[in-house]
């Protein structure tokens, strides 16, 4: 597409776009999302999310389809199906008369992902000069972000740092949740010996993806929320954060144990939360 | 709070980190969304969403309240109602079986704005140099950031450039929506001399939001989408990208009359899309 560079004056310049179109999610034939995306490994995607906010219970998927079953049209490929024969529990509606209670706070936001997941029990940490090293290693796998400019992108990566799978969309929570997905339905889940990376920040949601998934390190290359902090501590789930040239910082656990590339003296004064 | 901060050996430092809580919105009694936010202005982020998602339906706001109603508790202030005296529209839930139509496309989603909200007629162009100089001068007001060094803005700005307010938040949107509603709640809107400026991408949602306000101009520091690109050429509205030390990418509207910073040749070749 032709558009406007201006640097003190205007000149045309081709410019290409990330794309971004909705994308329905079905489970047994109810909707359950409607995303923003960039297309592609849509299958992934709708599999993933219906992992991670916690939709399958559990069950295994059967099947993943388009909408059509007819001709098919254009729109055909916005609407995704997850099926598990209905053993799946029947999603409630998001909206409609509210009970007399007041809504959630943080900590109960982070005690009903207790209650479904469990905390990681003497998980294998990472190195801090491991995680530290997976940005980089990532950038160098980001050609839409090459392309556009500016694009989100989520990525796997074993105990060595090396990514071994990359996504990029304009939600960072599809590029999650279309890594999930994969994992998912290679049947690769829980992902106890993989770290995930994603670019921006780490919300709440990030942690609660990845805990669902059994990552047990999170590396983000902007800062953490509170809640996200006190998310991957109930976890038990290493977080990082700010990871930019070699450097990061670390937020979760609070108690460091010595692994590689961690300096005795920084851990000795470390003390539980 | 206390972290870790890794470069080559590992220190102790302290940090502080943005604030992520759950808030639902009720509009009239009725559940219309849970977002996670950055407490604060939660009554313009409650009016703001309601707005710029169209749910009010024209209809003006006559009170907004947090939930609780006996001796107030802590996750009262989870909880907002936004009310019309029901007459806006009940809000439809998002989940339920679905028809045998195959999901929307992106360009069904621009009609869907198309329907609810007029094209801008003719506005008053902002100058390139204009919109350029806005994010160094909002950057300087973003105090959350400067102590976080990570959270998201938006800004208005009038005519000459100038920032009239700013707002930062975990998410986006909110920042957007808690501009929006303070204005609705002033009886501001449509707010036909102001610009919107955002930080991150220019997504759909975005576009959407600043048209729903009246914004005839939008300026994100990062690239929009291929979806925004085409809804703000649908709205008439001007739509700046990449917004990065006083350069910029115009995406609409692709003619652009004379203005004050606009080179004469740099325009004279510009074409209706």
């Amino acid at each position: 597409m032709l558009t406007w560079a201006f640097d003190g004056e205007l000149t045309r310049e081709p410019d290409e776009l990330i794309v971004e179109e909705p994308l329905s999610i079905q489970l047994d034939g109810t909707l359950v999302s409607t995303t923003m995306r960039t297309p592609g490994d849509d299958f992934d995607l709708a599999a993933g999310f219906c992992h991670t906010e916690g939709l399958l219970d559990g069950f295994p998927v059967t099947g993943i389809r388009y909408c059509g079953t007819g001709p098919a049209v254009d729109t055909d490929f916005n609407v995704v199906t997850v099926e598990t024969r209905g053993l799946a529990p029947t999603p409630t509606p998001r909206l409609g008369n509210t009970s007399s209670s007041c809504g959630l706070c943080g900590a109960e936001s982070i005690a009903a992902l207790v209650d479904r997941l469990d905390r990681f029990h003497e998980p294998q940490r990472f190195a801090p000069a491991v995680l530290a090293s997976v940005p980089d290693q990532v950038a160098a796998r980001q050609p839409l972000f090459d392309r556009t400019g500016s694009v989100h992108a989520a990525a796997i990566f074993d105990r060595s740092g090396k990514p071994l799978l990359v996504r990029e969309d304009i939600g960072r929570h599809n590029a999650v949740d279309k890594i999930v997905g994969r994992l998912l339905l290679e049947q690769r889940l829980p992902a106890a010996d993989l770290g995930l990376f994603v670019s921006g920040r780490a919300s709440f949601e990030m942690v609660q993806k990845a805990w669902a998934a059994g990552f047990t390190a999170l590396v983000a290359v902007s800062a953490p929320s509170s809640l996200a902090v006190e998310t991957a501590r109930a976890a038990n789930m290493q977080l990082a954060g700010f990871a930019r040239g070699a450097k990061l910082r670390l937020y979760s656990p609070t108690h460091l144990t010595p692994a590689p590339g961690v300096a005795s003296e920084g851990s000795s004064g470390a003390t539980e939360r």
